[in-house]
């Protein structure tokens, strides 16, 4: 049973006062927003106070263009399903690069099934795409551009600025998938210059279950949950008002204390990378480090499997993953891996390291113990491994 | 500010029970169910034990049949937007009436924005749909049939079964929005005969921004969320735990004190409607109070306006609604009240008055002397009132 929580990217400890402030909200009992009586205005008020938070969060400086989803996923759903159905008329070509998560990749794979097409723009062997390579894919039928902020597997952080000048000038809608970004490093819509952006709040030690899609002003985008008129007409169904409270506490925390854990994530991740190889041999970081998120480290470690590590670690109270948790059922090789050029065995030899606000230094050091014994054992066993 | 609630259509309080269970699960703080260790394997035996309870108030024998959603309003548009992208290559052409609930309404007009055709079959002066005027709507181009089980604005039941009998032999697929009957009446999947059949958990007393689909094995649908592998590829998107465990221990109890709370119910109900007569005159009660919901009377009061009829009564510390919460914003007459042949003025002059389980005989002759003077005081004001 993993007791030190290395696997952030999938799984966040709800902060204290998150959770109170959640409780207070079961204990309230607050009535539907919608109802046509004082405790319904009392609930959207609530509501309208956890917006505020999350806008402030992402410097949006108009809560109206902040729309409450169910999840990340739900939120990157709605900006490429909403804006590829919204403007069919004028195209239907969308640019994306080959490291998406699951929730983009799969978006547009079903609206492929439509009658749209993709091009999907091939990444470096550190994860980042090149502007030009999204300017040359854009076409006379290109309605949309959907590049992530940060990748989840191996933390690169792509040029969304640069991007959202090609957009503009093209006048191409532009989302980013900002889920593993919003939160855990600054995010600053305006200075992005991006139309939409989807984020969620367990990556901040928020609730699972609530995220949020940032909605530019003008941008043609229909809802993917049509109904009642809940959230300004942009997505229907009674509000999940509970953890939309936990949202916007931890939003409110998040951007308290950025500096703070950006620092504190930062000298983690590189106390990991530079102690390492007093550890382990024959390994190789993914990604781009120098540029990337600072609460991960992926490491490919030669001539074992990640599977069989992460289960021996967990033995040892160390939780960490090999991939995003979205795609933890799949058996095949992380298509994010084998994108910026690892080959299959290397793929199927790494370990997702994603430390969190409440971990220190002497955890690390822990978790490096634990995973060298863990290497020994397993590479002793390894038909691919010579001593 | 409204002390008693006679509106649960739109706003339920959380049983104990479900707020022990949410709260523990705060506490508890989960891990991702989609984690790759131990604890991302207890989260996902936590949904499993929901999910068996969820089925069990349907009685639904496969629990690989029921995916959680985060609304009544998604499981409605998953339902109807699932199957019309998945089934397109058959057919275009989707069955419903003109009385269902604005997730179905506007799904369905959003499908018609895609090429899609519909039509609306009328229902009668009760709201209830002949399964007969149904048999003649579906022509080979009917891909769905899509029919409210019961109404949130009059309460009417469909003949659900007998539609089921219809579409099972014309080999069309048949979902039923059940949003407002789960949890409330006795609802058995495999007695109706439905294919496909939404519902949610606040209207039982559990938590909102949580709700369910039941998908008949077999049947031919897409997601609306695509992304993870979560819900069995149904529904992709991290799950909202706390949600989930608080509408499973919601459904526990529906099911456990389901004939108790119908009694209790409809002695309420059959209070309100014996009395009404006694504080107010020149009504009349909308829809089928014998074959509807025992939690709703839907009764348009002559001369007076029901906006001002809330507000008033909210001042008295009672909540009664007009319409659907979902609908609030509009200011429109009901669509269902005008389909059922009411005229503008009466449509207008409509309180939707829904007990729930905590409400007492007492309160249900409170609000009836509370509405008396209502009703006094604004018909004294009304130019269209003649003493």
């Amino acid at each position: 049973m993993s007791a030190i929580n290395l696997d952030h990217i999938s799984t966040n400890q709800l902060l204290p006062e998150v959770q109170d402030a959640m409780i207070e909200a079961i204990k309230n009992s607050y009535a539907n927003p919608s109802s046509q009586n004082s405790k319904g205005d009392e609930a959207a008020g609530v509501i309208e106070k956890s917006r505020e938070s999350v806008a402030r969060l992402i410097n949006c400086k108009n809560t109206k263009q902040i729309a409450f989803t169910s999840s990340g996923t739900e939120s990157i759903n709605h900006a490429i399903k909403g804006v590829a159905f919204a403007n069919s008329d004028k195209g239907k070509h969308i640019v994306t690069t080959n490291i998406e998560h699951a929730a983009a990749n799969r978006s547009i794979k079903r609206l492929t099934q439509m009658g749209y097409k993709a091009t999907s723009v091939e990444v470096d062997n550190k994860g980042r795409v090149n502007p030009d390579d999204i300017a040359k894919a854009i076409t006379s039928e290109t309605i949309l551009v959907s590049v992530m902020h940060s990748n989840n597997e191996i933390g690169t952080i792509q040029p969304i600025e640069e991007i959202a000048k090609i957009t503009k000038e093209k006048k191409v809608i532009f989302h980013s998938d900002a889920v593993d970004s919003v939160g855990i490093v600054p995010i600053d819509v305006l200075q992005l210059g991006v139309d939409l952006l989807s984020f969620a709040s367990n990556p901040y030690y928020g609730p699972t279950g609530v995220g949020g899609l940032y909605i530019r002003r003008g941008i043609s985008i229909w809802p993917i949950i049509d109904g009642g008129v809940q959230e300004r007409n942009k997505r229907a169904g009674t509000e999940n008002i509970i953890g939309i409270i936990g949202m916007g506490v931890a939003a409110d925390l998040a951007k308290k204390n950025m500096d703070k854990r950006v620092a504190h994530l930062n000298n983690l991740k590189n106390l990991l990378i530079s102690e390492f190889p007093n550890y382990v041999d024959e390994y190789c970081i993914n990604g781009d480090p120098e540029n990337g998120l600072p609460n991960l480290v992926s490491v490919a470690i030669k001539y074992i499997e990640g599977e069989s590590i992460i289960l021996m670690l967990d033995d040892e109270g160390y939780a960490v993953s090999t991939r995003s948790a979205c795609a933890a059922g799949s058996l095949r090789a992380s298509h994010v891996l084998m994108s910026i050029g690892l080959d299959h065995a290397d793929a199927q030899g790494t370990l997702v390291i994603t430390p969190g606000v409440e971990n220190t230094k002497e955890e690390i050091i822990g978790f490096l113990k634990a995973l060298k014994n863990v290497v020994k054992t397993l590479r002793d066993i390894s038909p691919l491994y010579k001593k």
